[in-house]
């Protein structure tokens, strides 16, 4: 007998995540089509999705509906998918939750659980019993470190683009207990522009970016809280620049740590295998090869490769992501698969 | 004696145009650092044009005043550039001509001398006898075609910047009769994005540019009535197909023409040589070799050149100019040049 | 039971169509991993293709081989990719057919039945009986054209890149005799850089590409004889001019023809249905929509719109593919779809 | 009495900074126009520079010359340029002091003292007394720092372009003392392709570079040992970090210092503001803003920009110059300018 499909929705279809979300979904075996929800479903001109991306004309119809619990009930979607600004978010997951679906957050909302990494967020709801107990439950979605409690979770916290590159490099070095956290960790990440969303401003229009390279939010990026919590470590011990390149797609971060013993790059390559041992989508580059954007771009995989000082002691990190794969609808579809026993990389390969 | 400089005023110094304009302003040697005017520059907030545009930093202060009649009448403002858009100089204009200023206007209000060309514009003042009056009055700012009428016109309307790349091309070969125009020109026009404006919109968004190539505005661009009126065409004689390219500046056009005799390649040549003979910025391109964006990009010149098919009928013209230099602000110095009895090459070689 | 898988090989598999081919081979649920053939595969050095393209890598090994008809007959290869320069496949074809295997070819080694188109590619081997006998038996590989000879052919020559994106613009009209040839057709092309191959040179390096577009091999571009032949026009009729953009795939053809009686846009766009019904990989725009390139790339789609002259008569096509994919690898895959009786999107969708 | 111009010479005008010098040389108003010697000027099919440089055309003939000190003799020239490989530079140079001519070399020949630092360069003629005697004359010809020196250099040795950008930041903090180099210095560089040369190689492939970003050299980059002798570091307190962008021209370098006090951003600013008081080539950006590589690119300025944590420590430095220019070409005709006393800014405003 052929299980039943999966029946999900996604909210925030029109947005750079929720199109490459839905698009993964489309052609996921066992999930069936999923419902669409957006403010540009509602009324008259309510809007199908190929109508804002010609690209996925031809293959059917994508009609977008206003978000309704009634909707949802009816047609018994188990599983949403929030592709919406954080603020949205943090008010539409408890109501999920209270409705009995289980929810992927692509959002920053539900990611940190210190308040002082939440403080940029400036959410309304810092008070209320419900947002604490959510934030409690709430899973951070990146399965490499989590997959347990990312299957059984009711809530999944998807993980920021920039953080998924750092967190992933960083973690096996960390764990084992090989960095001299005191003399600090530097991230310098740049990322294309489809991680600045789809709103057209003076920063993303194309004659601003073309042929530029620019730094911004230093010493204060949203990813920084979500990378220090997953890692352990204090606000001094790392800097994470992210810079805008001139590329639509794709993130690259050139990390920089001092072990705290002198170590050959074999062990060092030895470290990174067996920490993503079985991993799906980790890949390890041997040193000298160090892996480039346009590796990792249209597929979920993180690469990691190394450069190891001739001291043995300075390293340095290069991390790279599909921002809106790994870095967002990927690792939700990765999640999702988790979630419901299905091989990690259904619907991804 | 050294004579004095020229008192100049730029409204809309803050799009592409005007900055381009005001640089080469910066740096004429015979023009006063030029007042900038802009609704940028009103009130408490009054921005510097080094805070919109940081590639002006460091070499003196450009700040933004609100437009003002009496302050260009104090300052002794002999000369006024506008950058803004069509309605904006469709107002300005006439107000300008009373105070006494010469005009150079960037924009589209100006150029057309038939109605039915100007009605894509759509102006409220069509009744008007001023703007009857100003239409009769204002010389269309191309100075290979138009230098002596430039030299003592009160109000210049420079070229659109597609319109300045397929008059250019084909102004030699239609003066001398040479084109078959029952059997259609075609013009296969490509911009960078600068061309679209300063505006951030979904369709200059860098995501929705880079990496591709789009087909615009096919039977109903704006520049189409100029190129008709200039080379004296009928509007079922023009197809102008303009597309927007994923580069920041430069335009590059391919014309077809049927000749209506059979033709040598050194005769077609010798047309344009002789036509552009003493032109100080116009190139010709001996065949085989053609002009590509980069060889005009940041120059004023307009580069053309082309292909005869082997039955001599044939032919493929390629003109390429950039959209900002001689497709708009370079093209001002020049008829600015021109009305002062300049080298035409003053502050632009 | 399960069908066996096909077993195929693929000679060339180090350039860019061969890597593209590759891949979609890999992924095709009816075929096994491909022998992988290349020079490249020669000797103690012998190469993975992983090596020179590293996104494969973390998928499996992917050996090259040196070519030897031996192993080919050995691991019983049944069909035979070359995605090789012309003069190669020109001299592997003969060998491969009387060893039984069939073969599609993705150069232009056997698309052109007319000596006259052929003569640019200058071919050694014009008097041999065998490459008269294969000119014959080859089948053009454009399955909306050719399908049921393609079902059945030993020799499937696949389509170049432009041609196919301005074949499948022209054919319904041209088919239904509502183009007025005597006027003449224009397509002006646009291709990527991947079109222009893998090899580096003056052309293809970054720097001469970026910021820039070039026409070139105006009135003389080796696609020009299959567009013709296809489309059953004489070489007056057509003035096909590519150019190069600065993006790394796709191709958009701006197409122009003169209907030869007046039509309305509803008509012009039920030509194209009506001949398309049916086709899996035409997407047929409706004004006054148009195909980008952004839309097909990364997709085995066709895409093509159009724009009518108010005069009914002037009609301005768009058209649209991944020279990639419908333009190469993409059209091959679908083409052995066609030869072994598979759904004509396995492997594709 | 107007003095007489300077002749000059360049050796290697076909690659991309010899082009940049040459542009630049021909509008200096005290440089007679160039000769221009190269081995693609040699025999019958010599070049004119506007043969492989369309750019220049129309402006004058530019004919390649092969390199002849007869002619140089012959023609006067005083002061030679060298834009070529650093092997021919060490062989030309000391020849050409013998002959009396000064010398401004482009390449890595003689920048360095320090022969663990040359070592990479890997010279024929270390053990020689002229190359021992001329590697101790030669000035590091950045004005900022060694102006009176390279005033009166008989070779000057142009800079890096990576180094110029990661000196210029860092100098002003470390000779004032700021700088705790115990924790280490890491500079992450990017650098347009224009960096990496002419010459068509798989990797600057226009495929290979667009969409992507890689980081390249590791610990093993050739300007690392010019950025230590500038600074007077040791090699194990800098990590230079060079990645190669999709842009053609323009480098940002992002480097990261622990100060060994605490300091306020004003503070920062102003060591900044006093180190490099009166100097015409340098740009300090007050905090917040920073420098994009748009706003240097196409001039001579190095600009220079930071964000300080909060804690006061830790630094994060932004530098950006036109690789072409302030990293090549337009500083060796600043370093012209001081060798001849002349302002600095003659011909690069």
């Amino acid at each position: 007998m052929i299980p039943a499909k999966l029946k999900t929705a996604v909210v925030g279809a029109t947005g750079y995540s929720g199109l490459e979300l839905t698009r993964l979904l489309l052609r996921h075996p066992r999930v069936e089509t999923p419902l669409l929800l957006s403010r540009q479903g509602e009324g008259e001109g309510a809007l199908n999705l190929a109508d804002l991306f010609p690209v996925l004309s031809g293959n059917g119809r994508y009609p977008l509906q206003p978000l309704s619990w009634a909707t949802l009930k009816e047609t018994g979607v188990q599983l949403l998918f929030l592709a919406t600004p954080h603020q949205a978010s943090r008010a539409l997951v408890p109501e999920a939750v209270a409705q009995g679906l289980r929810v992927i957050d692509l959002s920053g909302a539900w990611r940190l659980k210190e308040a002082q990494h939440r403080a940029v967020y400036g959410f309304q709801d810092e008070g209320s019993l419900t947002a604490a107990e959510l934030t409690e439950k709430a899973i951070y979605g990146l399965p490499e470190l989590h997959r347990d409690r990312i299957a059984s979770a009711a809530v999944v916290a998807n993980p920021g683009c920039y953080a998924t590159s750092v967190i992933l490099a960083l973690a096996p070095l960390l764990r084992a207990g090989l960095v001299d956290r005191e003399r600090g960790i530097i991230s310098d990440s740049k990322s294309g522009v489809s991680g600045a969303g789809k709103e057209p401003t003076a920063r993303t229009h194309f004659v601003s970016v073309a042929d530029n390279l620019s730094a911004y939010s230093v010493f204060g990026h949203r990813h920084t809280g979500e990378i220090l919590e997953q890692l352990g470590l204090d606000a001094g011990e790392l800097i994470f620049t992210p810079h805008l390149l001139p590329i639509p797609r794709g993130i690259l971060s050139t990390i920089y740590v001092h072990l705290n013993r002198e170590m050959k790059p074999a062990e060092v390559e030895c470290c990174f295998r067996e920490f993503y041992q079985g991993q799906r989508w980790v890949r390890i580059f041997a040193t000298p090869r160090l892996p480039e954007i346009q590796f990792s771009v249209n597929t979920n995989y993180c690469d990691i490769g190394f450069c190891l000082a001739e001291d043995g002691r300075r390293l340095v990190l290069v991390s790279c992501v599909d921002n809106l794969l790994k870095g967002a609808a990927g690792q939700a579809v990765q999640n999702m698969n988790l979630m419901y026993g299905w091989e990690e990389e259904e619907g991804l390969a």
